[in-house]
């Protein structure tokens, strides 16, 4: 049986856990705050001392962290590589800089272990639900071993490259998840400033050429009802586009949209929406514009 | 039997000329030049001495035509309004400032004629199949009177509100449109640039959060195979955003992402590609990046 | 004697007109609010029954009006251009469209009458003293013949070349005007964000490569003291913004900052501000960042 | 006599080494590139064998590197502060993040040893004619012992306040500079291609509102002539405006222009100029328009 050790039970985490316990692998976790290993113990998963601990009695290593000094953190300096027995296969689901994710795939391969870049899409929603997408960057020998635990987690599982590659196709994602829902929430306050009606234009742009999947399952599940309950905090999603503005500087790509985007992200935290969900965003135009986008 | 006239022959007008007569409607037809009326003579359709004389004889009067001079112009300077009979409905399916149509609306009331705010989503494409979205500004019941013809025309009829709210809600779509392709091109740029196969960006991101009838659609269609032949011009798309930027400067509603992607898409045109798809932002942004975006 | 005629009597023209009737002209006025003709009729100025019995008695007549289709009107249509003798010279000074002002000289040309453009930088302050810089556009003999009168008005007065000229060189001032101010208020927001002293920014800056006029006059007059007393209000940077960059649409030029800088202010406007001094854009950054920038 | 050591000889370096030696300073020197140090050894300058070393017998140790990393890589890691004598003062003249000044003058403090932030502005002419402006963060007392040095240096010494405050109000300055050049640049593109005349343009505009310190200098020297000759290349400019951004970012300021700004400038490094003059970004917009601003 394949032994599975989890690292992070946060909102993404902590969901993850329990869809593995659910597809019987054998469970170790570890996490930086004692109360989330004890939640999860509860339902009878191991609970190592260490990252080293964990990563000596594992067949896949999954992290689910914050950022990429998490990531690397955990691998070079709190024992994740140096307790791994060979033929390990780390598998980072994080969300990190893409340079960071083949530096430590170079780092692990030397020790005969695989470190593939594994980030979701589909929040605590789909994490919860088990149907994540899962974007997978490394070797593609190394995904076959660990596919049958990925897909304990996700809908689907793309191969979409070599190492860095998950990440990159996630930052892409995200850059258009961060640009098309401030653009949705700017067009909808015009479109509600000019008199149009919120359900209507959700409905008629849903069947048009404007159509996203923004607008037609997170608005309405987040913003319409006023609720901003996160799904994915504004704190990440600006995390993830600073990863993607960094992406575009090394690379000398053109991120005009991206940069702005950014900032209206920057004014919805800064006006107390850090760790509400990203489709705060709209609370920062409305209130600029003097009227709510709402259904009820 | 429902006699129609159509005011437009170009590449939306031509193709609902044609999809008239399938219908069976008795279609009469005004062009400002010649040769587009002679081609539609040829299918069966009459062809009006001025737009007046064409008003005279119709129950329902589509125009199809560039912005709103043309269509201020045709009605109250060039006879429609004046030849017209009462009871007449009036069906404008161009794009134009919402605060012209409720004036073009007030105006026509005055003589108990109705004008509806019309305009179409689907492009040249969804023109030729008949499968264009309608968004009706104005009252109800002379939309229920030319439904029928509409139904000859497009796939979706909606009734959005009155006067004016068409045309709104047609400006908050192409605010998506404008944002969201040109956001999908800097995405895209940066994921290639960064190492990243087209094709599986655009089936992992259309799986994913990021996902939008843009990428689904018009860039598979008219931007990954190089063509760029539209579709909808980078013209018409920059004229649509200029009427949404002065909305938003009418009703004091932001227009961040809006006012920059409309600078891109200036860029676009200057470098040459007015008359291409609007998905040629991407040109732009591969020139600078010095990449392509392709899936050949 | 130079008869000079001036429409037009607000927060400019006010002033102007003081400075025409101290410098001894023969001074007309006409202004749309009888009020406003009182006053000036109080020192000693004739007012005349129309724009047309303005313009049959004058040898120069002075527009100075809030936007092009103002400038329009009162020339082609309220009787300016019909009343006026041959060899009369007019003189825009408000800030209009360049086409426009195109439009006009060569409708007046025909004439035989001159039509400069001569918008003037200097805001309320320079007109009260005297002090505007004039840019000109149109015949330099018209110019030589209306020096005296200009020179009541302005300390400087550049001849910029053919007819709407003028209008350029002062849209291009204002975008930099525009952009600098938004540009100062956000720097100097991070800056106090960052712990740093306001006039010691506005010291060092001042004496450094990011010295500018905005940052050595209008922030210590307008906006340091938190009076946000115009000077220029924010309503007429937009329009002047608004004019930019419908000259960079004509001419495909890209005005990625403006676009950007016309939206902060539209922020402003919707903010409250629209009549407060332009650098009230500065309270709308505050507010996101919750910090004043003061040196009280 | 006060003995000064100099670390980083590039094209700021350089010149202020000379500087030094006209002033009589003891002067020794360290660069990671050996020729750098023959050139100056030339002149008379000691070269020290390492970093350390050269701090060992230095009252002074000025830096003037890259970036954050090379001067914590200096003091941390590759011996001053482990080589210094306790009353020794470290002035780093580079630009680095405020908060890594922060950190090394705490870590420096604890060994008796004043760590100043002292960034300059002024470009490579005023290194050269010894007129920098100097921003000084740290202890007042630190800085009126080393004044004598910075004064051989700099034409204007400010204390801006504690430790980071010299940075901080260095990327205050280089936001301007930046935002200012590109709006600059875009406003003059619009100008040309409105048929205005360049350098009436700049005469008109420099005696006006939208004056700047960058109208006035850096485009005649830099731009209007078509030599983009540095300067300050793009890439030093780009890596201030990335740390502006995260100054941004940790302190929730927001920095709208700057982030757009940062986007042109990125424009302008993958069209090739990342070692002009950060100027050069007026060729990115004129090529967009296709036109040219020049005085010639």
């Amino acid at each position: 049986m394949t032994r599975v050790g989890l690292i992070g039970l946060g909102a993404m985490g902590m969901p993850m856990a329990r869809n593995l316990m659910k597809a019987r692998f054998a469970l170790t976790v570890w996490a930086r705050r004692p109360e989330s290993s004890r939640a999860i113990r509860a339902v009878g998963a191991e609970v190592a001392e260490s990252p080293g601990a964990l990563a000596s009695h594992s067949d896949v290593v999954i992290t689910m962290v914050t950022n990429s000094p998490d990531v690397r953190g955990l691998v070079l300096e709190q024992g994740l590589l140096d307790n791994a027995r060979p033929g390990t296969v780390f598998v980072d689901m994080s969300t990190i800089a893409p340079s960071v994710a083949r530096e430590l795939a170079e780092a692990c391969a030397s020790h005969d272990i695989d470190f593939l870049d594994a980030p979701v899409s589909g929040g605590t929603q789909g994490a919860q639900a088990g149907t994540l997408t899962v974007m997978v960057g490394g070797r593609k020998e190394a995904l076959e071993k660990v596919r049958p635990v990925l897909e304990a987690l996700g809908g689907r599982i793309f191969h979409v490259g070599p190492s860095g590659s998950g990440d990159v196709v996630k930052l892409v994602n995200n850059i258009l998840v961060g640009t098309i829902a401030a653009a949705t929430a700017e067009a909808l306050v015009l479109g509600v400033k000019a008199g149009a009606n919120v359900a209507t234009m959700a409905e008629v742009v849903g069947a048009s050429t404007g159509a996203s999947w923004q607008l037609a399952n997170q608005f309405p599940l987040r913003a319409f009802n006023g609720s901003f309950q996160p799904g994915f905090m504004t704190e990440l999603l600006t995390k993830d586009l600073d990863l993607a503005l960094e992406l575009g500087n090394e690379t000398e790509a053109p991120l005009f949209l991206t940069a702005l985007a950014r900032q209206l992200y920057g004014l919805s935290a800064s006006s107390g929406h850090s760790r509400d969900d990203y489709t705060s965003v709209l609370r920062v135009l409305e209130s600029a514009a003097g009227v709510e986008v709402r259904t009820a």
